[in-house]
């Protein structure tokens, strides 16, 4: 029996349970296989991959280097307890320290985002001996009891299993909660802000603020000018740890390894995952400040789970970060967001009504959509969803959040790639905007 | 470069953060390579393993179908987001439901262990419109903000993060919380307890009873007879849901493919991770009972995560629980458990004063150590720490945990190899048993 779109379909309907979805409403997509910044169905239907899945295949899909690795790995060894040592996973530690600023000296390896940020907030508390966790309104830390209480978004409210968490607004100039007109305006009045909560709050009670440098599902939210500066400043007159969230910001992503560095600040816990290996076998972590890490010398951490450093994670690890450094990705990244990527989007946003924003940096962008320039009025659901079917009858696989397209392909695309889809989005929102934008 | 034990140990106390410990204190033995029941070091010294690492390699090390499985899925796709379809997705939710119960019909996929418990918990929360989840003292589901809060054993106490839990005594008549002296007395006087509970915290705030058929971490205690029939009979009374958390006893490590089929009892959701794929590739999840899933197909699950379903992980699971099939490793579970495991365990016990009880089934057991039988008093720390020492010197990984080393092989260990691992526990044990039993 050859293999179909239909019995795929069927399979998955009939069987599998979705995330973040009603069961009974979904039609998913048929994937059957990639290559780079492609991939395909069963009925050899194309599409280019704009969404880097759920923003991780960084190095794109099936690089050669990082699959062989996984195979050789597998192989060798594909499974081992945390507690014993491996080689992969001190290989992996070493290539990811060696891309840290100076100060970081060991690695925890968890399986994901959500439990890196549960590791690193739990490595917070032990610290400092403190219990609260500010993070933003405006931010997605993943969705396991304690990262979940500590995301701002709206999927926290059914989830809020977890206590010791406070949120605080974070910049966003164009729907400033500040009142703000511009961007140093936005600056002063989001630190104030932050000031004033963590007073509120107790400066003494704080173990940490947790933070996406970039906010990401929240909408690419590259903040002002002397925010994260200010953020840093405020922990450390207060004695409070930063954590910056790099899962979807960090390797490679805004054309640098880490997103923080575009700031020219420095946290105490770096927490990673996707990009790191590019998802091709599920891995997590924390970077852990040397001060951290002597406290753990001695202190018993309380932390742990089985998958901790598997070696096929780990593998893929060392093999990711050696070819994006071979193959210069990071830098690619960076050209294509400086040049014909960010150019193209403030082209778009220019010619169509439709695009109230465009914002970003490297391949993290996103098109912020309004149905009225003036008034800002997010584009509504159905038309968004119009969107996303047209991109897709397209050929194009878009990220789609809110009133939002990101536009975050793996950070290896070239140059006819990026203009392929530019020319895409170019008639798609062309369309709707004379159906849509007032 | 030749890769010796020195590289690669130093290359771990370097850089990589471990789980459950002290940093300062740590000297994890180094592991090179594995087969079947057995792992090896990089000077050649060999090990077998009576631990399955943390109890995950069900199916033994490199199982040549799993790992030609794994590399053959790197090379068609190695990761694709959790809201496409794909085939190793549905395929790999297709086997678990065909040796689960009737009355299920839809998985859904996480990383892990504590994952999995996060989204059964979710779900039970959702589909009752209820808060609390009860769950044993003596438990372990995982680390995660809402699960440790659900974890009975110590590790739950620095990790409070969450809400709404509450804890219970579970019945375990060697030690006996409610003074019992035989079986039937601990079950009736267990359930009583639980009731009381329930009506304490009151039934209906109550939206899941959490449990693990056979408790792993806290010491492989088989429930009494009648216990889990009891459980479920009180669930149903007060129209609360009964989760059975199977992450260490299922896919045949008691000799089942689940473990509480031993007792004629089924749960409203199952919990799994680990024995899947021995735990290969990073892969949990939660099997959904017809009613849930009906649930979900018109309300909203809040729940995801970015490697649900991941293609490398499912396909492992395929090819592990077809092989475990086709080669009746569930059954060479039952008949070594029943045989010569058990047996040789029950000598052990006999010969050995320093052995307080051993209970368990299939390759699920553990040897209570005492240094006093009469007022079974746990065998120091020390002594346990030298117990394993002494193990790993004669070639044996054990696992252990408190006053008990937990027998807990691969599911396919041979007669031989269960002989050899008697004969070096009757050893040691002898050693001990000398030097510490009153
Ligand atoms: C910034 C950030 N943190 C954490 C997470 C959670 O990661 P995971 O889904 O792997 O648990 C995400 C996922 O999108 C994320 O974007
Ligand atoms: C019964 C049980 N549930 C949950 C877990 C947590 O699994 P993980 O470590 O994969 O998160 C474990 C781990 O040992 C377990 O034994």
């Amino acid at each position: 029996m050859t293999t179909t779109n239909d019995l795929v379909h069927q399979l998955d309907r009939q069987h599998v349970f979705h995330s973040w979805s009603r069961q009974g409403q979904l039609d998913p997509l048929v994937i059957a296989g990639a290559e780079g910044c492609r991939m395909w169905d069963y009925a050899g239907k194309e599409y280019l991959d704009f969404s880097s899945q759920l923003v991780n295949t960084n190095i794109g899909h099936q690089h050669p280097k990082v699959i062989a690795a996984i195979k050789e790995q597998a192989e060798t060894l594909a499974t081992v307890a945390p507690a014993h040592a491996n080689l992969a996973r001190g290989e992996a530690a070493k290539r990811i320290l060696e891309r840290a600023p100076r100060g970081f000296s060991k690695v925890f390896f968890t399986n994901a985002g959500a439990d890196a940020n549960e590791n690193a907030i739990r490595m917070a508390r032990s610290f400092t001996g403190r219990d609260k966790i500010l993070s933003a309104y405006r931010s997605y830390h993943g969705n396991t009891g304690s990262a979940i209480a500590a995301t701002g978004d709206p999927r926290r409210v059914p989830n809020e299993f977890a206590r010791g968490h406070a949120h605080f607004f974070n910049p966003y100039l164009y729907r400033s909660d500040f009142w703000a007109s511009n961007a140093e305006e936005e600056c002063q009045r989001a630190l104030q802000h932050l000031r004033r909560v963590i007073e509120c709050e107790g400066p003494e009670a704080i173990a940490a603020i947790l933070l996406e440098p970039i906010p990401g599902t929240a909408g690419v939210l590259t903040p002002p000018p002397g925010y994260l500066r200010g953020v840093r400043e405020l922990a450390d007159e207060f004695g409070i740890l930063l954590i910056f969230d790099e899962v979807m910001a960090g390797f490679g992503r805004t054309g640098r390894w880490f997103a923080f560095e575009h700031f020219d600040v420095t946290p105490d816990l770096i927490v990673f995952a996707k990009g790191v290996n590019s998802g091709y076998v599920p891995a997590g972590g924390v970077v852990v400040s040397d001060a951290i890490s002597r406290h753990f010398d001695a202190h018993m951490f309380f932390g742990g789970l089985t998958y901790s450093g598997h070696p096929l994670a780990m593998a893929a690890i060392v093999a990711t970060l050696d070819a994006m450094r071979e193959e210069g990705v990071v830098e690619n990244a960076a050209r294509i967001g400086d040049g014909v990527l960010g150019q193209g989007l403030e082209r778009l946003a220019h010619r169509h009504a439709i695009v109230g924003e465009t914002r970003g940096l490297g391949v993290f962008h996103a098109l912020e959509l309004v149905s009225d320039r003036e008034r800002r009025t997010p584009l509504a659901a159905d038309a968004m969803n119009e969107i996303k079917h047209a991109l897709l009858a397209e050929g194009m696989l878009p990220f789609v959040a809110g009133n939002r397209i990101h536009v975050v392909p793996p950070c290896i695309i070239g140059e006819d790639e990026v203009e392929q889809g530019l020319a895409t989005l170019d008639k798609v929102l062309g369309e709707v905007s004379a159906k849509y934008a007032a």
